[in-house]
C-alpha cells in the first residue's frame, strides 16, 4: 500500500454516523501499540429523525465532507457489511454505505472494509469483544482521557484496525 | 408542487441502473395521455460487475451526472424501497439508492418516490402487471418504435407515474 498520513475511520448509519480520523508517523506515540499512530478526532454526526431518508444522507455527508476538508485523510476504513439483520435494518445500513461510499471516492480517498470480528480482535484480541470493552480499549490505545461515545469508539477501532493491517 | 419541466426517473441497482428523462409541457403529444408529456430519452447504465462496489457506484454515479448535465432535471422520481427480498440484496439495492439519493440532492433534484404497486397501477393499470406489460405500455403513452430494455422501460414508468403525480 502507498504511504499515507490520515486514515477516517466510519461507523455507518442514517442517523447516526460515527466518524475518527487518526495520523499515521504522528509525533505522539502510543504507550500500548508503540509509537507512529496519534488520535485527531471523533464524533457522531447525527442526522435530524425527522428530515427524510434523502435529507439525513445529504446533512451526513455534508458534515463527513466538513471532516475530509478539514484533515485531509488519504484512505476510509469502513466496517464489512453483514447481513445478519433484517432486511429493513439492512436496506438502511446500504443506503448509508452507498452515500459515503460514494463521497470518500468522490474525494479520492481510497476505501477498506474489515470484518465486525477482524476489527474487534485488532483492537480487543478476540472478535467477540463488546461495545465498552472496544471503547475502552481504544481509549488506551490512543491515551484518551475518556472513552469516547459508542458510535465514535467503534470508528476509532476501525481506523486503528486498518492502521494494523497496513503495517 | 413548483413547475418543473425535466423529470429523471431511475430504476435502481448496483450492475444495471434504468435511468429515463421525459419532459413536461413538451411539443409532443402523447396518443394516450395526451399532451403535455414527451420522451427524451431512457438507457440502462451498467457498472463492471469485475469492478468492487465502490468503484461500480461510482461508475453509476458518473454517469448518471452526465445525464443530469445533459438533460438538466428538476426532478428524480425512484421506486420506493420495499424489503421483501433477502437482507443480502436488500444492502446491495441499499448501496446503490443511497449513492443515487445522495447525488441526486447534491445536484439540486427534488425527490418522489413511489411504491411499485402505484407505479405499475398508473402505466399499466392495474398494481400486479408484469414487467412486459409494463415496457409495453410505457412504449404505447410515448409512441416508441420498440420497447426499451427491461430497467429503462421500469424508469420510464416511474418517470410517467410521478408525471401523472403531479397533474
Amino acid at each position: 500500500m502507498p504511504a499515507v498520513s490520515r486514515i477516517l475511520g466510519i461507523d455507518p448509519g442514517t442517523q447516526r454516523l460515527g466518524y475518527a480520523v487518526i495520523e499515521l508517523g504522528g509525533r505522539r506515540a502510543s504507550r500500548v501499540v508503540g509509537p507512529g499512530m496519534t488520535y485527531l478526532e471523533c464524533g457522531v454526526i447525527r442526522a435530524p429523525r425527522t428530515k427524510d431518508v434523502v435529507e439525513r444522507l445529504f446533512v451526513i455527508a455534508t458534515s463527513l465532507g466538513e471532516v475530509i476538508d478539514e484533515f485531509d485523510p488519504g484512505e476510509l476504513a469502513i466496517e464489512k457489511a453483514f447481513h445478519g439483520k433484517s432486511a429493513a435494518s439492512a436496506l438502511a445500513l446500504g443506503q448509508a454505505r452507498g452515500a459515503v461510499l460514494l463521497l470518500a471516492r468522490q474525494r479520492g480517498l481510497a476505501t477498506f472494509e474489515y470484518a465486525p470480528a477482524t476489527i474487534k480482535r485488532a483492537v480487543a484480541g478476540h472478535g467477540a469483544a463488546d461495545k465498552s470493552a472496544v471503547a475502552e480499549r481504544v481509549s488506551l490505545i490512543f491515551s484518551l482521557a475518556r472513552a469516547p461515545a459508542a458510535d465514535a469508539s467503534d470508528a476509532l477501532a476501525i481506523a486503528c484496525c486498518h492502521a494494523f493491517a497496513r503495517r
